[in-house]
């Protein structure tokens, strides 16, 4: 079987850890409602439903948590063919299962628990808290019409339970780092000096399908992989005529999934010996790897995202470089790129996000490049999880340019 | 490599292929300008952009497909970082990349081609014409406030494009229907009387991954194992003390997604020789198979989805059974829910979809249940491609009980 997918016994478990959170959370947020909205969730997911519902829907369902007084219930509406399965995972305290529509148990549902707002899963900068489709949302005005003024985000909600990681959860994002690093390190030693950008790819997804791990992004960009000086990094495959040569650089961008769960590390290859690299190289690499360091030095519970990224765009700028055109980091979790808060700069692009407030048990990556004159962009990227009091790097960080000497 | 994901080449391939249709299904339907607004794909998919954008974003990104006048343009408005992919597809007229937000330049293009409606990816009904988050909605909103009375549902557009499949998607589906058929094959070797649904669910997995192909949906249900009389068939796993016995039925529903395409089919098995059948089980069979016949003889271009499943679903009646709690055919593609036409009853469930009009070129499948009182349901499912006047079956039917006479 794939490691690649969660086994169903490992998803309920982390489930059961988000149902731990989930009232806490509510009440910490204010919030006495919260609705899951969806349908066919195989063909058009909300992200959000895998750590709190476990799988997949095909009819319209709707998951409801609420305090009614101090009580607090989880009720699941369900199509009858999908009650079987919500039952049998024991997470709810009750589930409806309906026939023709769901229009009229789940209004005699909000009848009863009278809720004061309701959180829904819509946000314009977070992605994972957005996973209510605008149909969908239409059809939620038709049928809680009388409702439709109580409408909130769940986006505060939905992104604490996400980047709360559960105790199993950092268990495995550690698990599939300590894989990329292993097929890493195993690249050292399988590429040679002259190879194209394809032949390279090839030989990581070789050692991928070995381990039975997926890329965690799309495989023709997963990994990205960068030869020589005169390519700019980004979303884009390999390019055949891009090859390795003594004297240049060679920089991947590269996760996999495990267990349903992301790694996003980058790492750097030197073409030649250590004396041999060139003193504008080894500053680069000094200030992309300081201002990791002192990114990673100010993490900790209670900053904002914004600041953690000023602290490294600022070191890279007082060193004479022109500063990274992304954020320093994203979250890490199911997906590579988590959603919840950035830790990037005030940019329209990045809406409100950056604003949000660093938590304990949030994972990251650290990443940015600058850019050289003559040997095109120097990047790294490190994963880290925020502890009581800082971070702690999941796997050891790349402290210097690794050396391939074939030639 | 696995043959569960689509080979960049061929989905560019497909691509290219719905490109061709795109502008003539837009005259079609009264459709001058189509919006697809989406951001970080992976994470929170547009179910459509598969197959008309080939491949993930990671930042906001607009896809305008528009006539200006008789001239009809394809612009690719993305984050910088994405730009270079884009170009790559070598299916946009412009690629236009932005830094720090997607704003000015969206706003710039829509000044240009003045659109008279603008369609956006939404419907209360399509799950697959649905991509458009409520987020991004209100997003969209803001950018083009000025714009906002123009946007109507592209849905119908959607559907006809995904509806339609390509000589390229045609050919896959009908690869994952003769995998699926031969590991069903297969398994009339392997599966003993006596063995429970567990044991035979891995035996099914064991042969997908020999095959290197993955469930078409969720593999804790895929395939679904019924084994006796006493399980309700649904979207439930196995049950470990539910057993095979002599003279009992056992009765899958099971797919795979072959390169990035799927099968659904239901098969079911006799513990026992043919003449041990007992007349109960063989007149459900009959009504079953006799169904699925008399809707796959009157499905052709034209007809509406609920007059076929109302074929079906008649018979099954004057033959004295209960009717199916469900629709009798869904589309088939990259999901095996794939969306749009449904051929089934106007039920507050299905909204309006049944009443669409079936096209030559759909993939449905036919599938439907009778309940008998002493050995379960008795259900079906098969797979077929509408023609120019009727449809064609992707894989021989099953046409009777395959018997499994170990004992």
């Amino acid at each position: 079987m794939s490691q690649a997918k969660i086994p169903h016994d490992l998803l309920i478990k982390i489930v059961k850890e988000k149902h731990e959170l989930i009232p806490k959370i509510m009440k910490e947020k204010g919030i006495d409602c919260w609705l899951i909205f969806a349908r066919e969730t195989s063909v058009n997911p909300d992200p959000i439903m895998n750590q709190v519902i476990g799988g997949d829907v095909v009819w319209k369902s709707s998951f409801v948590f609420a305090f009614e007084g101090e009580k607090f219930t989880k009720s699941a509406i369900v199509g009858d063919f999908d009650a079987l399965a919500e039952e049998r995972k024991g997470i709810w305290d009750v589930v409806i299962p309906y026939k023709e529509g769901i229009s009229a148990p789940m209004k005699e549902l909000f009848q009863r628990i009278k809720p004061s707002k309701i959180a829904l899963n819509y946000s314009e900068d977070d992605v994972v808290s957005d996973g209510l489709s605008h149909g969908m949302f239409l059809k939620l005005i038709s049928i809680l019409s009388d409702k439709k003024d109580l409408f909130i985000s769940a986006a505060p909600l939905i992104q604490a339970i996400r980047g709360r990681k559960t105790k199993t959860e950092l268990e495995l994002v550690t698990k599939a780092c300590e894989l990329t690093e292993e097929i890493n390190h195993k690249m050292t030693k399988l590429i040679k000096t002259g190879m194209n950008e394809t032949e390279i790819q090839n030989l990581f997804h070789d050692e991928m399908d070995k381990r039975n791990v997926v890329e965690a992004w799309q495989r023709v960009s997963c990994p990205a992989i960068d030869a020589g000086p005169d390519k700019e990094y980004g979303h884009v495959g390999p390019l055949p005529n891009s090859k390795t040569k003594k004297g240049h650089i060679l920089h991947n961008d590269f996760g996999v999934k495990f267990s349903g769960y992301c790694s996003d590390l980058q790492r750097i290859w030197f073409f030649g010996s250590e004396d041999e690299i060139p003193e504008e190289l080894t500053h680069a690499f000094k200030t992309v790897h300081g201002a990791i360091t002192k990114a990673a030095e100010c993490i900790k519970p209670g900053v904002t995202g914004f600041s953690v990224d000023k602290v490294a765009r600022d070191y890279v700028k007082s060193q004479g470089y022109e500063e990274y055109a992304h954020a320093l980091g994203h979250q890490l979790g199911t997906n590579a790129h988590d959603g919840g808060l950035l830790l990037g700069p005030l940019w329209e692009r990045y809406g409100d996000i950056p604003k949000g407030i660093v938590e304990e048990g949030n994972i990251f990556t650290l990443e940015l490049y600058v850019k050289t004159k003559n040997y095109g962009m120097v990047s790294l990227e490190e994963d880290i999880v925020v502890t009581k009091d800082g971070c702690r790097f999941l796997v050891p960080r790349c402290d210097k340019f690794i050396t391939i000497e074939d030639t």
